[in-house]
């Protein structure tokens, strides 16, 4: 048993509207990989959200008597974090540089995920990358593109690269998912020895994540898609990555 | 570029003084893998602890008042809460089958990464397995070994699985590192559109220790020592992996 994971080379520039479907298959081909059932394609969130125009021009918003405060709390463009705000349910915690919050989707994440990177700026406009509206629902749509292109059934993760407590540096995270558990659930599973598994829980969506990270980059010699084959997992017609959000009142560090 | 990722198959059972190069080299032989310069090779740190000696019986552990009174708490043996707090500096959280500390070496993890699975139990002993005394000396060691032994200069990852907060499911991360920067700093670098980096630290040894733990499984077919190459990381003749230990102060959740 052998993963091969292959960055797809010379994604284009995604803009508003483009078909990302098809523009991945246009790279596979391009690759030369011909997809089977089972492989995994990892994408990265930005170009699900430049896609779907989920791009904000910091020029057209209007911040809150609540944004103005915090943006003094945390040195912020206002316009920045009142952003932050509409697409959070909680701030968890702030200081200069940092703001924590609950985004809606239930990831706990600085700036609620937005970004202010990799996106084109036209005439001077100061744009940001919100995440996709429904990354689950994204995943599913490009799976079952693939499918309905290809006859193969393929599971998509689209990805974010997330700070944490406790380690310094941020990692690949799963924040949307089709075709695969993203829990492996060891629970009753024995080891060699007959002992009940200790760690019962494996965020398997999590680690195919932080794995394409590592070859999609961050720089401009970056890879947004990453194609994989050989990687174990579960497959799950209905999965979403709903599961690997932990439930407030079951994080003691909350 | 492309990544090869490959578990070493049928690796022996580690006891105590096993030479773990030894048994590297000879299932690379097997697996048919000659190594090269800037492969890496991540190992799953029980065996490391076994092969140290880091085994402890429970029968010969006697709890202190403090391992009873937390033992009632979080509901675990209290020779096993004993050994808990012997290797961290601090007590997190407790609840009912829950322990968080900060072990010795800076990690905060449940139970303080002592593990109670596939640890081999001869004449009816409860053994359980402590972390290694210096993961980081391990790996150095090990790159060591295997230099004289190739000439080649791979680098080392001893990986565990860990839990973390606000996301359910464990993922590997590493917990000792040789000759491989453990957190790769993008700072001062520029997107395409000049906008600097948002994001500026990756950990990218944490990246790499979870691509290695979807391939080394947690049960019986498990295999401890997986092999990449292809994988991009900077060379760091004397890495640690304490980079990767966020400082107390410097900690928002803690």
């Amino acid at each position: 048993m052998q993963a091969i994971i292959t960055p797809l080379p010379d994604f284009p520039l995604v803009r508003r509207g483009d078909d990302i479907a098809a523009l991945i298959l246009e790279r596979l081909e391009a690759t030369g990989i011909r997809l089977q059932d089972d492989d995994i394609l990892v994408i990265a969130h930005k170009i699900i959200s430049k896609a779907e125009g989920r791009i904000v021009d910091l020029n057209t918003v209007n911040p809150s008597d609540e944004a103005l405060r915090l943006a003094a709390v945390v040195q912020k463009d206002p316009r920045f974090i009142e952003l932050v705000l509409q697409d959070s349910v909680e701030v968890l915690r702030t200081r200069p540089g940092l703001i924590v919050t609950e985004h809606r989707s239930g990831w706990v994440v600085a700036n609620a995920a937005i970004d202010r990177s990799n996106i084109r700026s036209e005439a001077g406009e100061e744009r940001v990358a919100l995440l996709p509206l429904d990354p689950d629902r994204s995943a599913a749509a490009l799976r079952a593109r693939l499918l309905e292109a290809t006859g193969m059934r393929v599971a998509i993760i689209i990805n974010d690269t997330h700070g944490r407590p406790f380690r310094v540096g941020a990692v690949g995270v799963a924040i949307g998912v089709a075709g695969l558990a993203p829990v492996s659930d060891l629970r009753g599973q024995h080891d060699l020895f007959g002992y009940e598994m200790q760690t019962t829980e494996i965020a398997t969506a999590d680690e195919i994540a932080s794995a394409a990270s590592i070859l999609q980059g961050q720089t401009d010699q970056g890879c947004p898609v990453v194609h994989m084959r050989g990687i174990p997992f579960k497959r799950d017609e209905n999965a979403t990555a709903r599961p690997l959000v932990r439930p407030k009142e079951l994080d003691m560090f909350r």
